[in-house]
């Protein structure tokens, strides 16, 4: 089968390799509908991780259809459509029945560590009854890329307003403008924020917030924008902040724009080993939160409202690509050409 | 009057200074009728922290007696009984409003940017009404040691407890034997901790700290410490970690010891300008909160359990010194003779 595999930086290649098959009793294997580039595939791909010799399976978000399930899956068969998260988890751990599944002492991560990817015409999921969510819908239906991003982007968009602590009447700001950030804004309006300011530059992708409901836009940085937000609130900050990008500098200013006793969720991938503004944070008793998202948990929570129209984080996908495009849409995502890229193999 | 003086590492002197006296309408001047020595204090004794060329007046812990109050004064008078946290706070502003009064708009700390100091005959207070709690007791009441905890040390390591999530069930380690860390073992078994392990090495302290509820004593440093905290709890670590030290050790190890999901308290003042293991508590899911107690928002809540005898945080004191003798005091506290002393000018 073909699968997307990375060699190093900016070499991305679509290759021959073995037919995913079940391994374990508990796996399932499902042949890719949907998938994505995600923007934490750009890590590696402009340099900043190891790679292993024979290459990386890329692609960690997909629906798709069950090909196969090992003896012991239980609620799932072949033919039915689901959500793959992120992260496979068991379903029974205790993290997973408190609802982070992300810490599954059985799980793990697509796409590292030699698990198949997503960017694929199909993989082998471990965990399968723990980690896919079986839809009930057509893979046809026109929700498709707003259920796709219910992999990712959406929950990870959610976990960022939950763990900053959103709740009706918030003021909040997104530090970020890319796909998670957007959907971070959703994910806040969503909650009841009253007021939702986006921190970003790309005319593209701030036309996308003001749509989500972010009616204030920063675009300054560093301490203009911290000066910017307060301006904007008050003097005093937002209640919560959505931090989105991962890097110190927006790390920094996210703890600089949280009013006292304040939140940060922050879903960026942190690029360095300390955290800064550790003292700011203390002296104001800022709350420094989040992490991978527990998608698997949120997918009931947020699934309703993709059905139901109230919401529709597919938007931010602008670009869809055929597997053996794939290296196009990475490119196109580096030069951020484009928001977010779908993957139809 | 005699006050207590800081001029340079090491340099702490009992001096003549002005009486202190009513300058805003909302002031009152207290007699300090007991005062304490705080672990904060060793920082700029141990040269850490900038000097004002005066000197720097110590001391932000006390229980008193109202001498004057200004005109706008409402709700003590001249003999009242007060206890003074160690910040003072207007009582009426946003920050105020929600329990924060650590970052009043109008607020401030005592012993520091010209502000009084506690070590003394007596001090002026800032917004008597909103900083001053007035006690119903007796100033020589046997209660009186666990009362002037009430001006921080308790309120902190409740404090730590409270940003920790401590709940009915939690597993809880304390990083640090101090009086601080010794009010969080309080704290957390108050909150319903079914478990405490504390962090520490101190003799003396351990075994209070086990009077406190913390059944549980890791000795070993760092990785080891680390080890053998998941020794105790099943493998996982503990939901919530009291950090009441301050360093970049102890920060380190704090977060290294929660279970993913759980959440670290931190009261001890940072040390450094960053945080470490920032990606750790990121892939953890693990939430970093804490910073300067509201003590006063804290009065209401534990006052009722120490007038009735539930809690006993005044044994922290194990020494007790004239205000003439204080610099024997902090000599005592630096040299770890003492856990914490209190002055009675």
């Amino acid at each position: 089968m073909r699968a997307t595999v990375m060699f190093g930086a900016g070499d991305v290649r679509i290759e021959n390799v073995p037919d995913s098959h079940i391994i374990e009793s508990t796996d399932a294997v499902v042949v890719v509908s949907r998938a994505c580039i995600c923007g934490s595939d750009l890590w590696p791909y402009r340099g900043l991780e190891e790679f292993p010799e024979n290459g990386r399976r890329m692609g960690h978000e997909a629906i798709g259809v069950v090909e196969a399930v090992g003896p012991d899956v239980r609620t799932m068969k072949r033919g039915d459509l689901v959500i793959m998260p992120f992260a496979f988890s068991d379903g029974s751990c205790v993290f997973c029945n408190q609802g982070l599944q992300t810490s599954c002492i059985h799980g793990g991560f697509f796409g590292i560590h030699g698990n198949d990817g997503a960017q694929a015409e199909a993989l082998r999921v471990p965990h399968a009854d723990g980690t896919l969510f079986v839809l009930r819908v057509d893979k046809d239906d026109a929700l498709m890329p707003s259920l796709l991003t219910l992999s990712d982007v959406m929950g990870t968009g959610h976990h960022a307003a939950v763990t900053a602590k959103v709740r009706p009447g918030s003021k909040v700001a997104v530090v970020g403008d890319g796909a998670v950030g957007l959907c971070g804004a959703i994910a806040a309006q969503r909650l009841g924020a009253e007021q939702i300011i986006i921190l970003g530059r790309h005319s593209d992708r701030i036309a996308l917030a003001k749509d989500f409901g972010a009616a204030d836009v920063v675009s300054e940085r560093g301490d203009e924008a911290v000066e910017r937000v307060r301006e904007l609130t008050g003097g005093f900050g937002v209640h919560s902040v959505l931090e989105c990008v991962g890097t110190e500098a927006a790390m920094r200013t996210a703890i600089s724009i949280a009013r006292p006793g304040g939140a940060v969720g922050r879903v960026g991938v942190p690029q360095n080993e300390t955290m800064p503004a550790s003292q700011p944070a203390f002296y104001n008793n800022i709350t420094v939160s989040g992490g991978p998202a527990p998608v698997r948990a949120y997918i009931d929570k947020l699934l309703p409202d993709i059905l139901e129209g109230r919401i529709a984080p597919g938007r931010v996908f602008d670009r869809t690509v055929s597997l053996e495009q794939v290296p196009e849409g990475y490119q196109a995502m580096d030069d951020r050409k484009s928001i977010k890229v779908m993957v139809e193999p």
